[in-house]
């Protein structure tokens, strides 16, 4: 698969304290690159985490549901290929084996072992590839960095996904960093495909996974490539404590919410980069609706723009058809009076009023359209609710992509 | 642009007492085909009509929504090319102005005069071309004949489509005549594009526009071609009352049954050939979901099935990617049990309670995808809910008649 046109350069990161990552290759499909990843975590890391809305999510979700409560990780072990998805008794049982093996190389509980796998739908995690990546993974911990890491969870990415921010709390420099994989299938629900996040930071299980929810909403849960939700969809976020802090507790606490603001940075930043690798991606798309009754209704209006194939296929086109956008806006839904909305290109007044602006001019919109980044703004004039959320264009290459994907 | 592969001839149709129809060439885009309509409908004529739950409809949709409740028709006014969609008071003008036309031309109350308009969103109905095509379409009245009048109400159209059906009601034989247009902006919301349905039925308005709506719900509101709502949507049907029987009042009366059997399935068959000419079509995709909670959720699943840009670019690899109708069930947020579920491609049973079937042969599956109409089986296994639902493959035909055309 060619390199996606809107990809960014991997970015320089640094370890954290209490991160080590193994990499291994097994085949689950027929390729020799690393497809297991073993990470191991100090004791004492926190752990917080988002899964798929799915009424059909994999066995790995349902453990990282399990599991999630407790909120103490030690081990996170993620399969690239096989996504263990609708496998029945069997993919559960090779989702728990895998896990128990990494319990017993890393000397922990199950309980803080949590798994994620990624790729076909349907076929039974094999046990004894997933065993025996665990054992190679396991003999690797500590040679991998972040971009082997990033390499060994993808499947149809085209470039590693990565992203980092620092916050200081209470006089200490805390680091993040997250990886991420995904392409296709995305429309997150509460998360995006799988995106790991690691910090050395000191805080509760609970102040944690507030931090996470608040930071995934704008962000992974504003993003879709092709409306399409992943049965596996998972974000889970890592600290392991060992920057030398007070262990944050309540977002009252010093430096919470600076720690707060890296980690939506990050989670920004990996989601935005899910969008730049969307399958057959050419243009990057971000949608702001304002005006709108509540921020709730915002939202619903802007994914329904964002997931119109007529609206996507213009933009794929340079055509700047904001009757497509009237069309989005008004199969939403949602509150919406023709005559109070304004739709801008970039910085240009498009329409108003219910109808285009006297004296339209084309051309500053079709230079904005020529660029690889496009800006569609909506106002509708009834409140104050808005929303932001980021989608690419359709093109020629999502259908060459997916009409053969399995085969 | 060709023919749609799915394409069927266009049918025997005989005149319906009571309706005469001219088209006129006004060159609403650089074509010289006919693109106006003029149907006049005999003094007495019942209407019903269902139209776009769009929240940014067309002003013709909003005349003929003011219209309705008073039942009765004289004349109804079709303009191909424009569809004065989001066009503010001009658009709005322009409209009335036209109806205003019609109303005198035919010598009746302007609340009789029903139009529709379909093409480019945002440009307003040009008044001179409007007018001047009521006066030759009026010239022209009788001379049209039904494949001239779907030919002229057509857009993106790549044949003409149109159905009937008859009823005998207490002795009397009486005839339906619907006829269609729509390929793209394809999942109607109560209503389809634009839908005409001519009947020489005598009939109460109240029980025409109740047999409309029964007959709606499963077959306009059944089918999607890119989950895009059109902000014009519009099905009317008119009853003459030629026909030489008593008129019906309730669904009791005497051939009352028989009659909205027959509505139902010329709306059946409109919605389907709205299907077969949808935007880069190759395969007529069926999409059955059984054992759901109730009727709405299988209706909702069925649709999330219908509308899956995955699933719709397997279909077009020929790809019996059934991971992918798992996705789309469970991203659906209706009542589903993995474990429970069971699918099928055809007559063959693919999976069952979570994972493959033993021994799964994908030969007499992909026979079956290589043929032009494929049936997709979902079964919940929850309860007795049910739906139907039709659309199509996502090709790359769908990316290059949308990628450009607008220009």
């Amino acid at each position: 698969m060619e390199r996606s046109p809107l990809a960014l350069p991997f970015p320089t990161l640094g370890p954290i304290a209490g991160v080590r990552i193994g990499t291994a290759s097994v085949a689950y499909k027929k390729w020799t690159r690393d497809c297991v990843t073993l990470v191991e975590l100090a004791p004492g890391t926190v752990v917080a985490g988002v899964t798929t809305q799915s009424k059909c999510p994999s066995p790995e979700v349902e453990l990282c549901r399990a599991k999630l409560p407790q909120g103490q990780a030690r081990g996170l072990i993620v399969n690239a290929g096989n996504s263990n998805a609708f496998t029945g008794m069997s993919g559960r049982e090779a989702a728990r084996v895998q896990a128990a093996r990494v319990a017993e190389v890393l000397g922990c509980n199950p309980d803080r072992v949590f798994s994620a796998s990624t790729g076909v739908i349907g076929v039974p995690l094999p046990v004894d590839l997933a065993l025996s990546g665990v054992t190679q993974a396991h003999a690797a911990l500590g040679q991998a960095d972040w971009l082997a890491a990033t390499n060994a969870i993808g499947t149809t990415d085209t470039f590693p996904k990565a992203a980092t921010a620092s916050a200081i709390v209470a006089g200490t420099r805390v680091t993040i960093v997250g990886i991420v994989k995904g392409s296709g299938m995305i429309m997150p629900d509460m998360a995006t495909m799988l995106g790991f996040i690691f910090s050395d930071a000191a805080i509760t299980p609970a102040l944690w996974q507030q931090m996470l929810q608040a930071a995934v909403a704008p962000t992974f849960n504003s993003i879709t490539v092709d409306s399409d939700t992943s049965t596996s969809d998972t974000v889970l976020a890592f600290a392991t404590g060992a920057a030398d802090h007070p262990v944050l507790k309540r977002m009252d606490d010093a430096g919470a919410y600076a720690l707060a603001a890296a980690l939506a940075d990050v989670c920004r930043q990996l989601a935005i980069l899910v969008v730049r690798d969307g399958e057959g991606a050419q243009k990057l798309i971000e949608v702001n609706v304002t005006g709108a009754v509540d921020d709730a209704s915002a939202k619903r209006i802007a994914m329904s723009i964002a997931n119109s194939p007529l609206l996507k296929t213009a933009i794929a086109g340079g055509d700047a058809n904001w009757g497509r956008v009237v069309m989005a806006v008004g199969k939403a839904g949602e509150p919406a009076e023709r005559d109070l909305l304004s739709i801008r290109f970039g910085d240009t007044l498009v329409a108003e009023q219910g109808m285009v602006v006297p004296g339209y001019d084309e051309a500053p919109v079709a230079a904005h359209l020529a660029g690889q980044e496009v800006r569609i703004t909506v106002d509708l004039g009834l409140g104050h609710g808005r929303a932001r959320v980021w989608t690419c264009d359709l093109t020629h290459g999502y259908i060459s992509i997916n009409a053969d994907y399995r085969s």
